[in-house]
């Protein structure tokens, strides 16, 4: 075996797949509770009205990107079998006309009629392989593994709370917003540059890149929504 | 042409794209913002606080999905180049290996042998072809376009912040937290229910079934970001 074949068939792993999940609700999380925070240091003059809306935020986000998830991932799986469905019915009913679709895909790639027809007529001797053929070479569709996306929101939406309360905590144990916010971007940047690191790597992107854009965003965010609600706060 | 092609070449349709950005962004910025507000609704007692929040959120939140959503753009581009010019250098010093691959494609559905290296040889005559067919059937992998990353992440954000306003709305004109959220639920509610319609049809997905999941998202996250900032907020 190879090691794209490694590659591919380590991604699928359990593990790795629950620790992708874990990096990037972690990952996700840091930025926007962090932002919402810095931008409301600016405007308002307590720390429970930020961590309140903080925690508001994080609910809300964990909720969102996992119900959302769930439910995206549902939808998938039902579209699936919906298609799936669709494709046995056709290789009953128009089999020519299926048969035609598997030669598209390859005359696409320059092979002549004569190896279409070959590759067709071989195909179709055996149904079940026909259609997974279809599936995912003419629709492009892979079969969703619905546990998979129900673990995967919950997990990512557990981890957006544990994320979000990181930039959080800077304002427990502050007096004053602005303290509030030097530790919270201290500790949160630090972060941001760790799980982009980590998401980075296990999304098979170069780390220190990745963890250098991942860390570019939080800032971003947080740099704008402080402004604009500093802003917004002195015209009220 | 048949139906399903015909679907599959809309999708690509710049203008399509362009709509489906637009209703994914503004049914995305619905949803957080709303139950963020609604959140703050529970414990705070100035409606200027709860649209400062939602506007820091609005700015943090369009930043993290517009920015995040490019630079993934972009990093999935360098991704497909790196690996078209493996690929590429592949089939130069490792031909029979790459064939191998070509023919274990195929070996999967149960083409015999005979088959598989005949198609391996065909496809290996037009170099382009040939990486073509390994980027996309060995990896997996279609080329990105990078405009369409750019335009669609800002396109995204735009949309976010479009989409954020209108439950913000329902604070602009009124005095109290409480009456904020009555106008907030309703304009909100009547627009994820119509976004999330749009965002269906355009995903492909049943209308009816895809805007009850988008509401009741909304819904549920408002509401249990109403109730936790609420009992956070008696415990201070």
């Amino acid at each position: 075996m190879n090691k794209k074949n490694n590659q591919h068939i380590e991604k699928h792993l359990k593990s790795s797949a629950f620790i992708t999940d874990v990096v990037i609700g972690m990952s996700d999380g840091l930025t926007v509770p962090f932002a919402l925070a810095a931008g409301l240091s600016g405007a308002v003059h307590s720390n429970v009205v930020i961590i309140t809306a903080g925690i508001a935020e994080i609910v809300a986000g964990s909720i969102a990107m996992g119900l959302g998830g769930y439910l995206a991932g549902k939808t998938e799986q039902e579209h699936y079998q919906a298609e799936l469905k669709r494709e046995y019915d056709e290789i009953e009913t128009i089999p020519e006309e299926e048969k035609r679709e598997v030669k598209m895909v390859f005359a696409e790639y320059g092979l002549n009629e004569h190896f279409q027809t070959m590759i067709a007529d071989e195909l179709a001797k055996d149904k079940e392989k026909w259609v997974d053929f279809m599936m995912k070479y003419e629709l492009g569709l892979e079969e969703p593994d619905v546990n998979r996306a129900r673990n995967s929101a919950a997990t990512i939406g557990i981890s957006y709370i544990v994320g979000g309360l990181i930039p959080l905590s800077g304002y427990f144990f502050t007096q004053t917003p602005y303290q509030g916010l030097t530790i919270s971007a201290i500790l949160t940047v630090v972060c941001l540059f760790l799980f982009g690191y980590f998401k980075s790597k296990v999304t098979g992107q170069p780390p220190v890149r990745g963890a250098a854009k991942v860390t570019l965003i939080g800032i971003a965010a947080a740099t704008a929504a402080f402004m604009v609600a500093k802003i917004f706060n002195t015209m009220f």
